[in-house]
């Protein structure tokens, strides 16, 4: 027996829609790349997502093609979001941080029709459309005519402007009725900066999406109101801007869109003059933020709570917001594979009864899931452990906005027999349901079947006077597989005593978590983004116990 | 192209398990019929849902079979809300306010196999029992073995303990794994208490039950969080006690059910003694809460919110709460073909600019659609109307809540050829997309193709000193079709001066809106609950214009 009620898609369109005509008046305010601030209603912005519409059906764009960007967050991203989807096609957002050749590899790979592209990319578009010269027909610049840059392209690829696009489409755009569909269609494609192997593609439903937009909106997660002014600091471009551009046109919030402008100084001024209430971005963009306020003085006389996520929120940060300028810190966490929410920390009525300090180390975790994730930490054999807090495990998810598949592979191949998906995170969950990462999967040290963070014995290491920076690999070991090398740089003028260093650590965790030995190096070696690069080291000093164990 | 992210269904029974699993701690507080409380924690909850399905099952229940509900909000009518559902039988709460003869009606049109009813129902499950034979086979009391009392049923009709058939069915739910289904099956069964004909059943799927869940969980709607303690005081018989268990559950806030003791003293004291943060009924319940506070002396320690809806909110309400109480009131409002919330009076930003008589009057509106309900107003030619706050017309919803035809109906039925769903009610929607709803469209007055709302003229002549009360109907007219006729009963001793009372009125309406004449009557005829039955002075009055044209 069915129910009796309606049948409506949840597609993109229905967000947008909803904004347009109940909340036409919360407005977009961008921040264009060159400072300038424009602002536009929900309802200008769907009437000319229509005319955008109406544009790339001009040049051809049907449903199903990949649409390219390489955009900071505006107003024009925003209606690329929509529109793009809108019309069945697939927004592919692009990061523009990474090397030329990947992103081309990126587009290639998700075969782009139409690059779309704002004035601050126009290096990055030259040296990128020469290698993918297969797909591309266009280049849209997102700018007004009068603003239009040369841009050496191939031969064969249009160069084309974004608002005379939409003036192409104002005619169609008028009469256009976005479409009805299935809701397990692909909405947009999003590829993961895997530090191992090429990037993969993570190809967003409508439904997922929608989904993660009234899972995310709850009062416990992202929250936004009506009265609400959003602004995103995390990048459209990076996992959907944590899916805030949807949850804004869901509450009618209005979004203050910062453009490339993420230093202090200009956050400040922006979150004060367009009466930011909420924002969320990564810690570096908060570590930015507080130290020109204290430098400078400036208050934040709006802003009622500062969201972080995408790495572990440093201390300083959950201490210092609240402490100096009255605005509370939440953590959340999250991935590409996740639309990206998984967890957000915020309380249960247990909290209220922590002291301060125990209640500081709990805003560390990161958080709790939100409805539509199921969560778990399983074992070296797979088997789910118990949630006490101390035990750790691989952290699996599962739900209606988690990932099955990379785009190009089979449905499900992404996930285990029973449908959960490896997050490649090595986390606790407390009795209250808390999770805490406190390690990557292929970093913990897995000795004689029980595991070692590598994170908490670098912490600790680091909190030596002497040592300047630490890591802790897995090195073999002919007893227990796999046991805890530490390496050290010494502080300038500070030479290390690994014997005493030893012995600080000693009583600060089990016994059998102490590293098997102690290595002084001048250098440790470190990504493009400033991470450490253990699989060099695991290189370059895997068999160090193998060695002394043979010595 | 489709998307790769995974598929759940949306179903009852993960709302179940996510409380279970992740707010396992958080519990649901029951006052029974006899005053007693009860507590469980939503850990416990889930495996009693469990324990339930396996009892039921060894009745014989199998899925698509109807469950009938003769229950006050309670644990076990939580539990038998998500057990029911999570086996994919049908759960259809009955109203054990209507008549005997109409309760067998709807038991009989349903075709429950089972009926579950609380201690103080065994008067109406004895009166029903006889009228219900065929389909009905057993009757369970919602109480311990040792509690059970003797009900008189037909031969065949079996008579069972509750307590007892969750315990038969423990080994069976011990290792239950909830079954994965189409969400679009059928949920939960409940009939309007419609005034003309007979009742008519919507169904619910497990579909639109969640994404309502998730719509109505937004901070501008019911807004429930982990650290929330929400009474829901409207009925679980009536609309899914407007969906708050499942919010609740969604949301990991506790439940404090206050089974059948509905006056103001008991929810005073259960308000204060169990924390409750949040709570939601009709008026009439707040006005009676009101009354013992202000006799009592009592204060409201720890609720935040009171949420208003069913039928319009007096002023007095939304003025005393706020002021006395400093508890804010919310209007809300909805109906069971909407499952049933539509709009929440939630602020804009504009709102904060109004002064406090206007905002009083702007309280009063019913407030703006809720993401996932899309509304607009028609005239008598179907057309839409503007939504500038003061043209009214019929009043039309759609959205994956909404009903689509009613039980034994095709699909559809209930929708025009663009699938709006017609409420019944005539409003306006102001600018910023608030409605206000004005009439009943069987009660407003077509004078010539222009409305004229019945009820805004009754509150007016009630207004007068002389007026004790009054009721305006559309009386037949030779010209304009239709026009309006007061008819008022007197207060004591204040003789009314038609002449007069109608120039009482000119000036405060439009010249057009004035009745074409006045009657004073002895009484107005009422329904069962207190409402003017205007059915019957159409039948009565409905010609007074013609003969007085005529004459």
């Amino acid at each position: 027996m069915l129910g009796l009620m309606q049948s409506h898609p949840l597609l993109v369109s229905s967000l947008l829609v909803h904004a347009a005509r109940h909340h036409g008046e919360a407005e977009v305010v961008s921040q264009g790349v060159d400072g300038a601030i424009a602002r536009a209603s929900y309802r200008a912005v769907e009437r000319r997502a229509r005319s955008l519409v109406g544009g790339l059906s001009g040049l051809g764009i049907a449903p199903h093609d990949r649409v390219g960007t390489l955009a900071w967050n505006s107003q024009r991203h925003l209606e690329i979001y929509c529109g793009v989807q809108g019309m069945r096609a697939v927004c592919h957002t692009i990061n523009p941080r990474l090397h030329a050749e990947d992103v081309a590899w990126i587009i290639n790979h998700a075969g782009d029709r139409v690059l779309m592209a704002d004035l601050s990319f126009v290096p990055l578009v030259e040296a990128v459309a020469p290698l993918v010269g297969s797909s591309v027909q266009a280049v849209v610049m997102l700018c007004p005519p009068e603003q239009m840059p040369a841009v050496a392209l191939p031969e064969g690829m249009a160069l084309l402007c974004y608002e005379t696009l939409i003036e192409a489409g104002e005619a169609a755009g008028e009469a256009y009725q976005w479409p009805v569909f299935d809701e397990n269609s692909a909405g947009v494609l999003c590829y993961t900066s895997g530090t191992t192997g090429r990037p993969k593609g993570v190809l967003y439903s409508h439904r997922s999406t929608v989904l993660h937009a009234l899972g995310v909106n709850m009062p416990d997660a992202l929250g936004f109101r009506a009265v609400d002014r959003v602004m995103p600091v995390v990048p459209m471009f990076h996992v959907n801007a944590w899916g805030m551009p949807y949850a804004a046109l869901l509450a009618g919030a209005s979004l203050v869109m910062p453009g490339r402008h993420l230093d202090g100084a200009s956050l400040a001024r922006l979150m004060n003059a367009e009466r930011v209430t909420i924002t969320a971005g990564v810690p570096t963009v908060w570590l930015g933020l507080l130290e020109h306020l204290r430098a400078s003085g400036e208050r934040l006389d709006h802003t009622r709570r500062i969201i972080i996520g995408g790495s572990a929120c440093p201390a300083l940060l959950i201490e210092a917001f609240p402490v100096e300028y009255g605005v509370p810190v939440e953590h959340a966490w999250g991935m590409t594979e996740l639309s990206p929410i998984g967890t957000f920390n915020k309380p249960k009525p247990a909290q209220a009864a922590l002291d301060p300090e125990a209640h500081r180390q709990h805003l560390l975790k990161q958080g709790r899931a939100v409805f539509g994730v199921d969560m778990r930490i399983v074992g070296a054999d797979g088997a789910a452990l118990a949630w006490d807090g101390v035990q750790f495990g691989d952290l699996q998810v599962r739900g209606p906005w988690v990932c099955s598949a990379y785009y190009g592979e089979a449905p499900g191949s992404a996930l285990d027999g029973e449908g959960w998906f490896a997050t490649g995170d090595v986390a606790t969950i407390c009795p209250q349901g808390f999770m805490h990462i406190v390690d990557r999967s292929k970093d913990v040290i897995k000795s004689g079947g029980e595991w070692i963070s590598s994170i908490a014995l670098e912490n600790l290491a680091m909190s030596h006077p002497a040592v300047a920076e630490a890591a802790v690999i897995s090195a073999r070991h002919p007893k227990w597989d796999e046991r805890p090398l530490l390496l050290v740089r010494a502080a300038a003028g500070q030479p290390i005593d690994t014997a005493e260093l030893m012995r600080s650590l000693s009583g600060q965790v089990p016994r059998w978590w102490l590293p098997d030995a102690i290595l002084v190096v001048d250098e440790l070696p470190h990504t493009a983004t400033g991470k450490l690069q253990k699989t060099v080291l695991r290189a370059a000093y895997g068999d160090t116990l193998m060695k002394l164990a043979e010595a």
